[in-house]
């Protein structure tokens, strides 16, 4: 008996090894699928528990890790790539004229056809589900009062209401679709928030680095900015925040908790809670974008502000955009206290919202094909990042710090200090590919030696020459 | 040869006199057809030029009309109901909050379930051709790039912005793809259009009367009114708007020159080119909302400022909303020299625009169903316009002016200086009869003895019934 145990224990370790070995070459890569338990057993001549041991001593170190109903997969190689984290800021202040100038020309680039298209933080086409999305609106368009012809009610979409207070459930939300209104794109639901909360003139406290949209949108409402700094592990800085509070008169927090961008940062839910309770006391709104929320590689999806909102001074906002389709602009707010304010402006700026396009999100959500179609996307979504990381890790310098995030769709780079990430975006978009500097995610274009790099598309050997080539031009800065 | 030239001479006028006589006892109503030329040679024994004499005898003293391909319609009673121009301006001054309360009591009961709804300046459910449309978008799904799931360009769907281009030939636009933005309805291409011409404090010029919506997009973007005397008849009052433009630092203009809403008034194609040439001189921008533009009466669309501007300084505004469908939030601005800074607000705004419905309007153009839907729904239009004028001459009490309009969806209705409209309104939702009082219409609650009819819904003894209703009330408030 004993000497079965220390023969198994001896097999199962020499497996794992032997495994562990393959990832380290490279034979089995960030992502790839391993044969079944059953497979494993059958092909070593071992019992399935020993198979079992094999894997579960590779996940304990972190080299592969089982999904649920998919089997064990390859994590990351551990020697290769050791984590490494980015520092929060750095860089020279440079003119704000030019930030805009660089978004302009970032973005000019962005909707380019045949570019290898690093920059854009959402799905691309081939994560979509097409076909039965056109499906749900062609049901949708039938099932709906007049074809969804006519103006609906101001707070929007019922069916939709109801689907998304119903998901609410899954970040442990207590709404009735009461609470929602629907919104064009999860933009709109930021600008009716802001809109609610401030006055020109007044300051929103937001995180740094953050998406440039916020912003132009900042800008756009005469708001001033506090930029609170970001860890790119745990999110924005509540100490910071907390000191900040005594002096600046902050009139609402605009944060990104779940999968923050650019950083890909995951507040944990004790830190949201603390943020809650924070402005709670000071009577100071919080607007929650929790946009990429959904796109968790964990077991559970994070937690929102939200769900620890006693004084309806939490407003969430989301959409389907970065989740099943950016082009049918369906997004929502749950603005809490300010529901009556977010409605008049809505009424003022719209009238009411696109009909069609939430009746068939609704319809999609009714009938099961979101919960399937997220379960695939997320799966496909962890697998991406890993390789990408992968690539990084052998293509880019040695130097190169970034971390592996839990979600969301982009991962936060930092090159060597000598870098200078516009320079590297012009040389790259010379070939094609196109990257986000860091340059245009902060006000003053501070980090400029980081840049962005969404894995939302498929890893192919487009994209492996592609990062191939941008760490060589990397390289080419600064030897 | 005389004797029966003289025979067909007695006979033609026998014929109209009698046809006149049924119109006026409203045997015949306003709207009626008339049997066709050949049935009434038939019927009546004579020569088909005989028949052909009185319709046009009746039609020159305006009492039916031809109406093309479709034959000759009854138009007004004469007798009954003599145009009767309303005033321009009227009523004390009030408070400003009670105002903005009005339009919203108005607003609640307007989107109720069962009620008359004679506020809405929309097409009834009746008048949209929902499977067409539903054709129209399952086309478009399937034609599109990836169904329309992505992310389109800034400026909006390349195939409806072809179309609108090619539309704006019918109002002499020479205009291409590439003068086009498309929005989310007509309210966000004002708002666009007045983001790119204005600052908070600025002052723009707008009708008096008009539609409450303005009043709130110019509160929310901080901007102050100056209000010009809308006449019904036509339009605004361009030697009072001249004289203002001396004193006033006006920053851009935004006129409604087609069937303005509430006055209905149609600004003749003279008066057009006179306001673009004024404003030119003194390089004010001028936001053209031509939302009703396609809903004439007459032979051919009426013109549009955009279409004598040489400046680039008319920005055009349109939508699907009043045309085809309010619910698919289809609009589109044609910003002329402001394309670029319009295009940076809805960037930062929306990202882009909803794709599957601005595809679905599309392929209605492409199809030729836009065309002859619109043909059709002039028809309706014009036919319930003067059903509804005939039901109110017919019910009001006889001190009742109005101004029969040319196009659009409402009758601006000025009754007895004692009637309060509001007061009105109040009782009239009493009994499920929804309209629009006059005080909602000026900043400061003028208008008090007028309202806003919408003739939107088609004639039935439900809007008989309701308009006897509301002529009872009238009178019951002055005597």
């Amino acid at each position: 008996m004993a000497e079965q145990l220390l023969r198994e224990d001896f097999l199962y370790s020499q497996i794992a090894d032997r495994l562990a070995t393959q990832i380290e070459k490279g034979i089995l890569k960030a992502g790839d699928r391993l044969i079944s338990l059953r497979a494993l057993s059958k092909e070593q001549g071992i019992s399935l528990s020993t198979a079992f041991k094999a894997y579960v001593e590779l996940e304990n170190k972190g080299v592969i890790e089982a999904r649920p109903k998919s089997g064990y997969f390859v994590r990351f190689s551990p020697l290769n790539a050791p984590e490494r984290l980015p520092s929060i800021a750095a860089g020279p202040v440079i003119e704000k004229s030019n930030v805009e100038e660089m978004i302009r020309t970032v973005y000019k680039t962005m909707t380019h056809e045949r570019i290898i298209r690093l920059s854009v933080a959402a799905p691309s086409a081939e994560l979509i589900p097409e076909a039965k999305l056109n499906k749900a609106m062609i049901e949708a368009l039938r099932k709906s009062p007049h074809s969804c012809t006519q103006y609906e009610a101001v707070q929007g979409n019922p069916a939709l209401r109801k689907q998304i207070a119903k998901y609410a459930f899954n970040w442990k939300g207590n709404v009735s679709e009461d609470d929602v209104i629907t919104t064009q794109g999860c933009m709109e639901a930021l600008i009716f928030c802001l809109k609610a909360v401030t006055e020109p003139g007044d300051t929103v406290a937001i995180e740094n680095p953050i998406y440039f949209g916020i912003f132009n949108i900042m800008k756009s409402l005469g708001l001033k900015v506090l930029e609170i700094p970001c860890h790119p592990d745990d999110g924005a800085d509540l100490e910071y925040l907390q000191d900040a509070l005594e002096t600046v008169p902050v009139k609402a927090v605009l944060f990104v908790p779940n999968f923050s961008n650019p950083t890909g940062a995951l507040m944990p839910d004790h830190r949201k809670k603390q943020l809650v309770e924070m402005l709670a006391e000071r009577q100071i709104p919080l607007i929650e974008d929790d946009i990429y929320g959904e796109m968790y590689f964990g077991k559970t999806r994070p937690g929102t502000c939200k769900s620890y909102d006693k004084n309806g001074l939490v407003m969430l906002c989301g959409s389907v955009s970065k989740t099943l389709a950016p082009g049918y602009r369906v997004g929502w707010c749950l603005p809490g206290r300010f529901k009556d304010k977010v409605l008049s402006i809505k009424i003022m700026h719209t009238v009411s919202s696109a009909t069609p396009t939430q009746a068939a999100v609704a319809n999609f959500f009714e009938t099961g094909r979101y919960d399937l179609h997220m379960r695939h996307l997320r799966r496909a979504l962890h697998t991406q990042c890993l390789r990408y990381v992968q690539a990084i890790s052998d293509y880019f310098p040695p130097d190169t710090r970034l971390v592996r995030p839990q979600g969301g769709y982009v991962l936060w780079i930092e090159m060597n200090k000598n870098v200078n990430a516009f320079e590297l975006f012009e040389s790259a978009i010379q070939e094609s590919i196109s990257i986000a500097p860091g340059q245009i995610f902060s006000s003053h274009a501070r980090f400029s030696n980081y840049i962005r790099i969404s894995f939302g598309a498929p890893y192919n050997s487009v994209i492996d020459n592609g990062l191939k080539r941008l760490g060589e031009l990397i390289r080419r800065q600064y030897s």
